[in-house]
């Protein structure tokens, strides 16, 4: 199985090496910046390549991995979907659901060849949460709690060009949301308040988030973001149910359990980057990718999923603005 | 110190021991079924009053604990202070904030002489969790979250006439996100479901509430509560600030920690009585009462907390009413 | 029922504490130092004893406290023995195992009316984890590790006095691995060091200890003692088992977590006083005491368990003079 | 950097993982049985030795990894020296202080070059411990306690040449022991029951053991070891100092927390396999041996250190037979 990897900032790194320990290969790498495609090239393997119509026309190529910036998602995802490849597309599909929606109609059918990039639900932790709400141990779910914060917001050269912390941010959350209430959020409510940096308020953005949402039959989710936290990435995920509460915790660094004079019982420190905290979940989800491909399934994330993930997400936004209520019928 | 005590039932006898175990000692105890009055004299002390006016003339009474039906709160508040008493009433002062503001505009000044019944300030976690605020710990508070959940819903005939579930449940956590946040809640937002029993939702209420609240500064503050919870009295707050985090988890019932064959790292169970859960706090109230009381100062809650707590509550209803967010002056 | 209480110092005042709230009355006091022996019956009631004679005549007596300095144990238990008393007598019995045997030859059967107060069998967590064991939660225990440790050492002058740390406080542990183990210990190993304070060395003493017992069967118990502790009072008990583990671990002053910038992940801090850590184990001692009494069963602790224990500790010094394994045989 | 693997069994896999994740190359492979050899070369490179010998003489092969089984650990560390390769040998050297003392004499200072595959010591908590008590973060070390149990006991066939429980298991610890006192213990007593498996105690050997070490400054050290844990692979250290403790607890699965109806609160289970649960220790053994090695260094974990831990292990077998202490000199 060979893939080819369009990107290659970071986070096409972290694909290359997914794509690699999942036991394929990259036929080639392209980035605008041909200078950094020829460097992972030469770390991860295969050719570079000129332009993505280089990739798209390598008829060794199965699959194409997007991970350039969002705003070329739509035009390569349609592309590589045109040339018959399998695609793996980093979040967010695009920034405007009219974008994605236009997408969608373009690829047709063929959305089902593609997996959009949500690597949290393929957390070890998550994945046995959902593992033990399947086999029913907390009954029906009542209300689910996702707290996601940052350890320090990006810079504001980032963000500006980030669609809003919602799209950004949250919409990693609003997966999680979707995929753990077995059932569509159809009202959103969210507020939104700038108190880690001036700076994010005067662009336009929040850096403090609530979103409260209701599924058709009455269940609750909170979302909590921050995109600052000064003990590090603060990822949690709290399900209750009739019959129990399923709750993933943060990992911490090591087991170390230290106790001095002043008595406190202290456990070692959460992890302060997202790449620490969520590498084997990088990982798997090319597993699962190259699994289903194999196996003539569709992927564990689809295209729809990325799509309504940013429909909530600009519910939010519009919530913020009116002050209420916005109802987001499942489709 | 001599009290007066009326009301005999269940949260009364909590009262009774409370103010004998802060060192003072029942004068009488008044009830409307005077066999309970009785009970009540015959293990704690002090006289059966014939009726309300019987306590308020006793020269010995310097304080008088209204521990009766809500609906008679107001009325014996303003008599008692109107007989010079100190007052401790138990939380809510009534169910409509009318009738409440009536009842602050007839005592006047007197209300600095009021204590209500908001036993979770005095909670040993929660108050240790206030001193590390107080201390700066956590610097500026950036988001607050209480969760609040019962074992198990009170009788439907009880929870008919509570008021509903925002001023009977909720109104505790309106008064604790007050004490913590040190700043009042402007804006409220509230839903409510019905996912425990339907019969909840037949007597208008709802079992299942998710609260956000937004102060003049932005901080924002979630309140979660449900009627029953599985596991037992689950009380806990988390408060998030620019520094680091602070959170009151659930007391077990002991230290025991247990490891079988399915390798699972079991801790005890919460306790699942809210008498067990606050039996320190309810005791120390008391003594927060008493120690005001003789140095001269106003309560540690005062009757404006009671009235705070309870227009939060309205601004919910009316939240979950027209789905929308309302705001609450601060006054 | 009423109680005359030898003793007014500090674990005396405990007693007298745990006699009343377990719903029994002091009948009176005696003391060497008869203004202690006053202020104790002015705080806890009762009268005032000339000396120990007029306690064991008062006709109104059933029942005895014995909480003397050690040395006079024995007489007092004696002659309250003799005037027909049921007894309850501080642990040990005495520094002597041939005073302790001497003096069960001469109450004979009356031992059964005795209590020896080796307070920790009652501690809430202790007790839960011996009824886990009791229903087979672990089946076969193969391994009891027990550690005690006291926040600071008492003063030299104590020490010197209290028959060594094995009779002192490793007493306590020798009848907690007795109790949990539901077997004697035939075979005793100890060494001991310095490591806290030199002085204690120079008045013949150890303050670290390591016991390793083992009993008939094979099953083996570790005790770990020093005298002093930087983070507190640490007692914690962990028992292995054929299928599972139990622990008894340290209770903490309150429920707060903290995470800061550092990224720890603090609990809050262990009791630093006995009393604190045992103040309920205390109460319930004598709860368990009547309740025995009154339904004339034997106590909870028997002078058979103090005899006991002070035969191990006597075994264990004879180890760390001889370095080798001594057997007690079980009688 | 190449790497001649000597052994293809279960272990001599997990180093050849690890020699090529720490950036080296497997330049062959042997092993008696030819056809492991050819699989193990298949999987990770390399070619097959048909002897020893034609190891050694590889030009290419600067370090050699002897994987075989025990007995042969002597004569391979002694013909690699010679060959003038580096050397990696598992524990331990071998079952007998003499024969280990006869070939640290035929290498002599080449000792310096080999190391022995302690890996516990490079475990994340672990080091982390070791790291804050080299920062002085409790002081001096008073009292240390290892406990160390397997999930379940290896086949009969294997534990009656294992050279009993202290030199196949224990001899972890005995080393971790070292590591983490920085002082040679000088006192050994040991027990051992048989309590898991008759067979085991038929076939000469114990299952469950305690020892306590001291040094000579009184240090003291206990190990706790049974060969069958029904929660998992238990794996703890606690060190105990002047100034607080650390303590190394057991990694779980992952960090999911359930509270059911019984109100326990339950975290994930233990790793029930010791690759799962050292695997990154596996791994950073050979990251270390490579790092010292290129930059002229000892390696982290010395022929003496291998020898030290075989002599603690025969004088706990000693102490065993003669139930007393037995001094082991420093050297």
């Amino acid at each position: 199985m060979r893939v080819a990897l369009l990107g290659a900032g970071r986070i096409a790194e972290v694909h290359a090496r997914g794509i690699r320990s999942a036991g394929a290969e990259l036929a080639g790498v392209y980035d605008l910046r041909r200078e950094a495609a020829e460097a992972a090239a030469g770390r991860f393997g295969g050719e570079v390549y000129a332009d993505v119509e280089a990739a798209l026309v390598d008829p060794r190529v199965e699959a194409v991995a997007i991970a350039t910036p969002t705003d070329t998602h739509v035009d390569y995802l349609v592309r590589a979907v045109a040339a018959g490849k399998h695609v793996f597309c980093e979040k967010p599909i695009d920034l405007s659901v009219a974008r994605a929606l236009e997408c969608r109609d373009r690829i047709g059918d063929a959305a089902d060849r593609v997996q959009i990039g949500f690597n949290r639900r393929f957390d070890r932790t998550f994945a046995r949460l959902r593992e033990r709400l399947g086999e029913g141990a907390i009954g029906r779910i009542e209300n689910l709690t996702i707290i996601s914060r940052d350890p320090a917001p990006a810079p504001i050269s980032y963000l500006a060009s980030s669609g809003g912390i919602l799209k950004d941010m949250t919409i990693h959350d609003f997966d999680m949301a979707r995929l753990i209430l077995g059932e569509e959020p159809v009202e959103v409510f969210a507020t939104g308040s700038v108190l880690v940096d001036p700076a994010i308020g005067e662009a336009g953005d929040h850096d403090s988030i609530s979103v409260v949402m209701r599924t058709a039959s009455g269940v609750q989710c909170q979302i909590l973001n921050t995109r600052r936290c000064a003990f590090g990435y603060d990822q949690r995920i709290e399900v209750f149910g009739e019959k129990g509460s399923l709750r993933a915790e943060n990992p911490l660094v090591d087991e170390l359990r230290v106790n001095l004079a002043d008595g406190t019982d202290m456990r070692s420190r959460l992890s302060d980057f997202f790449l620490d905290r969520y590498i084997d979940a990088f990982a798997a989800q090319w597993v699962s990718f190259f699994a289903n491909l194999w196996a003539g399934r569709p992927p564990a994330v689809t295209f729809r999923d990325g799509l309504r993930a940013l429909e909530l997400a600009e519910a939010g936004n519009r919530s913020i603005a009116e002050r209420r209520v916005i109802e987001v019928p499942a489709h």
